[in-house]
């Protein structure tokens, strides 16, 4: 990998408060699903099933009580409409979508990760 | 909050592959500790007791394993010094460099997050 010119080091004041900031956000997002969650319905509204379809691995009891989480923290919304059967979707709010530059970089860290242990493979 | 002009959608394709990165940063990164370790280790090397202290709430029987799962996935390197009493010190490699961007979108979004805490508490 090629070596990149770093900004100077945080001060130590610096990095605590980043720190915080830091444990704050994975205190709501935190745990292995909220995030591609919260991915998944900001591309549009979904109903449960296809999250399921779209989310792979997850268990429906663990997809209702993440989906639960998300409302609570107002990152999706749950729309029911009455029709015959009812139907129910869920929505991104604008809030979870404050969260885009965090999915981005991620994204693409993700990305750089992956082809790393491609290589290292490789090797 | 403002509404801010956001940038037309993922297509499907694109949202699928972005869901694919997401949960590979996740899968290395996930968890309560990881990020905060990382982040602490960035700013300078640092001794198990040191990280106890800035870490808060981490207990040391995680923290030793949290430090043994970041180092097989080399974010950090445990480097042994031969002195007396025997001097081992944690350090962040390049590669736990490379989330630098990541570190600072969380962290921006942590302190937006507990700015919209703060305020929806005052209401």
């Amino acid at each position: 990998m090629a070596t990149e010119i770093l900004e100077p080091p945080l001060s130590k004041v610096e990095c605590a408060t980043s720190l915080g900031h830091v444990t704050d956000a994975l205190y709501v997002l935190g745990g292995k699903w909220k995030l591609p969650l919260i991915l998944t319905l900001v591309q549009g509204p979904k109903r449960f099933g296809e999250i399921m379809k779209e989310v792979e691995g997850i268990s429906p009891k663990v997809l209702a009580k993440e989906l639960k989480d998300l409302e609570l923290n107002e990152f999706i919304a749950r729309r029911v409409y009455a029709t015959t059967p009812v139907n129910i979707i869920y929505e991104a709010t604008d809030y979870s979508r404050t969260l885009r530059n965090v999915l981005h970089e991620l994204s693409n860290w993700g990305e750089q990760h992956r082809e790393r242990i491609k290589q290292s493979m490789r090797r």
